[in-house]
């Protein structure tokens, strides 16, 4: 086995037991980034000195006795839209094509205080606007998507090319790549985690959080990068806990929805869900049926919110470079343009709408257990869906449809792979909680993982 | 003298000693009202049937030694933009003539739970949206306006025609009144006190709050009123403390703006409140000058949101009933219509800059003491001001200049009576403070007027 084939978990202990050397585990993850990067193109910018620099400055300073914890001397790559100090930050545009920051973002500092290795820098659907990744193919079939808008950080992860991807999900762009890609991902709460430095899509909706290979992984990153931050206006001052120990999973209530997660969506995928939820039943949980509510405003709300806070973020710079944007991304900032002040505030009050609806649905549970997505990978050639009843959904709009909910009501929401189809498509389920309970999203994210076997790589030709 | 020239305070100790009785008390005041409203209007409605009975109540309550503390028997007045079970409640707006609510406001609720007695609805501009109260006049002066848009509980408080005024202030509309009445006026933290069941003109700069005739008044008030509910989305689920008992004000710093509150201000206004600072220095207090920082972008936040919010709130009453309103308030409200999504964006963006700013001028300092308002109460036949530089303004204008920063922070301000003009008009100042720091603010009011002898009843005709 090679160490870039490891768990982030695995990884670590190895060098806190200093049987694995960080200059060993990020060349191995360099190698593997050379030798599968053609085919997938997750990276926008590979950082290979960087990396090696970093990776031997860890191997002294743990050899010296100075250990900073479980991310020291772990690769991680950096999804594009996430400033970072000297190395090019493009968003996957060209209209940031020279942009080198001088900063950090808020958790790239706190990932690499923690002393984790970066590899390189993820790619991402232009600014994050959309829920494919052109330049990126699946590992798991090099014909489809990696899904979006965290398309490179998914791949990554999933082909063994690092053991973190960060993302950021406005609509479901951490979820829905960690879905298709078959990896771990998490949307924390709404202001959990810092998103200073990371360039936005629609602030009131954006999150960032991580993608890894398995839950246990993920709570190893929330440890080292959650904490308030004033200069995030959004940032929610509250104690952070210890991610990797939630509470014991018998007892608690999953619900399970009656409507909306069960309407257009793909036989194997809702099959692949109801098999998870029976393998925590067996582990003590409890189900209840849950209606979701004001489902006919989930949509409109997501999209009244993003179109035009999208477009005031690039206003300035769609005046100075609208010929830069891609078609379909200029189309959507055009388009926010010329929504009414009015029109935004009912999509506002529409939302606390339904965040008092989605809270009194809580009342009687603990985790909401949903498919993340309507479907598994889409085709790279036509990104789309046809259902039975003859309706036609592109990417972004059947994949959002599942994932927004938790963008709209701000709740945590942490995707897991449950399964494969029958053509060898990951399969991926989302654990949802009420604000700030992702410790026990990950118990129970844990408790699936640790009784399947569903968490690996993607067996790239 | 007769019980309606009482405090609230003084009264309430009357009762509770039983020396005085609520009937007797709730008489002098409807007599007071039926002596004096014509020549003033500060009532839509006066309930004095509905007092009456309440009063009556009150008094067997307790006789039978069923005391509920001191609002037990206090003749309240209701800004008519408060919904109130069984009284029309019209926002002195003939679209709501024959608005009848079937519940309570929860701040009535809460006055009403408290024993207190209605005994009418006070007038506004209509639906809050302006800084006169044309149907009103100021007892001080009877040919100039009352301030505006919680005019009718200013006016009745400095009358005597009740001891409590609930008001509603989104650039001023508590303080305003207050200021030129010569009443107390309570603006608190954005989310301290529920508006559910209040009329919204801008939800997010929307607050409630009491007129009194002294700041341990208010105090009491505040006790009754205050209180998390989640039926108000903006309300914010912190510790309630006692009103009555702040800190001791030697020792706490007030910060001095060296910019903004000193330009076009009224002389007789600026040196009332510089002997008012003089006042607290004696007590013990610090000075610090202080700059007040993004002036310029202060009033564009302010109007950036009201105007939108105040259209998305009225859309549909504006398409039906069009032609009952006002016309400078149909044309406020058509005008909102108008504004971008991506406009209202940056009037939120900026006024998150603004907060941040202000919290940190806020770092070195407990209290920022400024004029409540440029001018003493503007002439009913022309309400604006002319300044030395030949410019003009409206009372909106000029009374919205120094209280809007409040709103747009979110910040306590508390305006107290100052002392008056040459010509006997009351002049108020404003105490401001962090963000749930209403004991401190009350604490130092309180402190300036045990030193002084402002507060009183004007002297009517």
């Amino acid at each position: 086995m090679e160490p870039y084939q490891l768990t982030l978990a695995e990884a670590a202990r190895n060098i806190e037991a200093k049987e694995l050397s960080p200059v060993e585990l990020t060349a191995s993850v360099l190698s593997r980034i050379d030798a599968v990067e053609d085919k997938i193109t997750a990276f926008a910018t590979v950082t290979a000195e960087l990396a090696a620099k970093a990776a031997a400055a860890a191997e002294s300073e743990i050899a010296a006795g100075g250990y900073r914890g479980p991310l020291h001397g772990i690769p991680v790559g950096i999804k594009d839209l996430y400033e970072t100090a000297g190395v090019e930050t493009t968003s996957s545009s060209k209209v940031r094509a020279d942009h080198v920051p001088e900063q950090d973002s808020a958790v790239v500092e706190k990932l690499l205080a923690a002393g984790s290795v970066m590899v390189g820098k993820t790619h991402t659907h232009e600014f994050a606007y959309g829920a494919v990744t052109p330049t990126t193919r699946n590992p798991w079939d090099l014909d489809r998507m990696p899904g979006g808008s965290s398309g490179g950080s998914g791949a990554a992860v999933a082909a063994g090319e690092c053991f973190v991807g960060m993302g950021s999900d406005t609509g479901g762009s951490i979820r829905i790549p960690a879905s298709v890609c078959g990896t771990v991902g998490l949307k924390p709460t709404y202001g959990r985690v810092s998103r200073r430095g990371v360039a936005s899509l629609s602030w009131s909706l954006d999150h960032v959080g991580p993608l890894t290979r398995t839950v246990a992984d993920a709570a190893l990153v929330m440890n080292a990068i959650t904490g308030y931050d004033r200069s995030d206006p959004a940032s929610v001052d509250v104690p952070v806990p210890d991610f990797t120990t939630g509470p014991e999973v018998d007892g608690l209530t999953i619900g399970v929805p009656a409507n909306y997660y069960t309407e257009r969506v793909d036989p194997e995928v809702a099959a692949a869900v109801s098999a998870a939820i029976a393998v925590l039943v067996e582990r003590g949980m409890r189900v209840r049926e849950v209606e979701i509510p004001l489902t006919p405003y989930i949509l409109p709300t997501e999209w009244g919110i993003m179109l035009p806070e999208a477009s005031a973020y690039h206003q300035k710079m769609l005046r100075d470079k609208a010929d830069l944007y891609t078609d379909d991304v200029r189309l959507y900032l055009e388009v926010g343009e010329f929504v009414l002040a009015t029109d935004y505030l009912k999509a506002l009050r529409a939302r606390t709408v339904l965040q008092q609806a989605w809270r009194e649905m809580f009342v009687d549970i603990d985790v909401l257990i949903a498919p993340t997505l309507t479907t598994p990978a889409l085709r790279v050639d036509d990104p789309s869906v046809t259902w039975p009843d003859g309706s036609t959904e592109a990417a972004t709009d059947t994949y959002v449809r599942f994932s927004a909910p938790a963008n709209v009501t701000g709740l945590p929401s942490l995707s897991v792979p449950c399964g494969f189809t029958g053509a060898g498509l990951p399969i991926g389920m989302q654990i949802m909680g009420k604000p700030f309970t992702e410790p026990v999203l990950l118990a129970v994210g844990q408790a699936y993982e640790s009784a399947t076997d569903w968490a690996k790589l993607a067996p790239l030709p």
